[in-house]
């Protein structure tokens, strides 16, 4: 849950990031960014600004905002009745994106200062995204990332975005932001 | 058909244009920039300059750099034997671009200089696209684009790209550059 207050805040502080990346939005798209704080009303700690450019039947884009330390929870896109789950290539953009996919542990899993979040980030083979660099995430695989301690822009490029059939490994979570005043 | 030295000249040149966007690419990639001048000898006024980030099955995502005034050859993206074609959204991050789409005249073509291509770009719909500006473009539509007088980087997000599939106004174009030397 967040507040009006709360929410103008974040979104002034990802047009900054997207100024610090020289990625160039409109008017109209700074007032549509996504203040996702996943049900768990710690944004800081989990979450993600988002702005999406298109949503079509079958193609999306995205700019992500990852505050310093900021994570992604752990998700995965199912296949459901032989529907193809989302695939998702991210493209780090500016800063820095420590990506964990399934897999083989890889690295150390970057847990500082999430506390109870950790755990239920679980998988461990570590993708580090720095700018230039990407990753494509096939559907049915679990995932999660969180920035480094800059912060991160992150573009995505994906099939539909369908954001509601997304399956989180911490049954706390809500996709869907509450705002409470 | 290009020589060697002007595909290296040409990509050298749409590096620079990424470093003024602040777009960041890897070494690797900057090697592998196509240099499209679609069979016509003639890259400054119709060709195109294109990374390809990601191209799967289902999603594709690339960067285009156009010279100064250079044009995108009007073309379609056909649907075949009941396989839609492809969709696209172009974005354009630095420049200027101009678009021009089926539909009922708008705006004044800009043909400047152009000489005997400009009976080829017969769409006359014109979208005026600045940086954070986008637009889509929906299979089976032709559609053909002209960088302004800077020239400009459009990010372009879509399903896969089938570019032997693409149909061209003019019946010149052969849209795989030939290397000569």
């Amino acid at each position: 849950m967040l507040t009006r207050d709360e929410i103008a805040a974040a979104r002034q502080q990802a047009v900054e990031y997207f100024a610090a990346a020289g990625i160039v939005v409109t008017e109209k798209e700074k007032q549509e960014i996504e203040i996702a704080d996943f049900g768990l009303g710690d944004l800081y700690r989990m979450g993600l600004e988002v702005l999406v450019y298109i949503n079509t039947e079958r193609v999306c884009a995205k700019e992500l905002v990852m505050f310093p330390g900021q994570t992604c929870p752990e998700h995965i896109h199912p296949t459901i009745n032989g529907v193809p789950g989302k695939e998702e290539t991210f493209r780090c953009r500016w800063g820095k994106v420590h990506l964990y996919v399934d897999g083989a542990a890889e690295g150390n899993k970057y847990l500082d200062g999430l506390g109870e979040h950790a755990a239920y980030l679980q998988c461990a083979k570590e993708i580090v995204l720095m700018p230039g660099d990407q990753y494509t995430i096939m559907p049915d695989t679990n995932h999660w990332f969180r920035a480094g301690e800059e912060g991160a822009v992150v573009s995505e490029f994906s099939t539909r975005s369908t954001d509601e059939l997304d399956r989180f490994t911490d049954p706390g979570i809500n996709r869907f932001t509450v705002i409470s005043d």
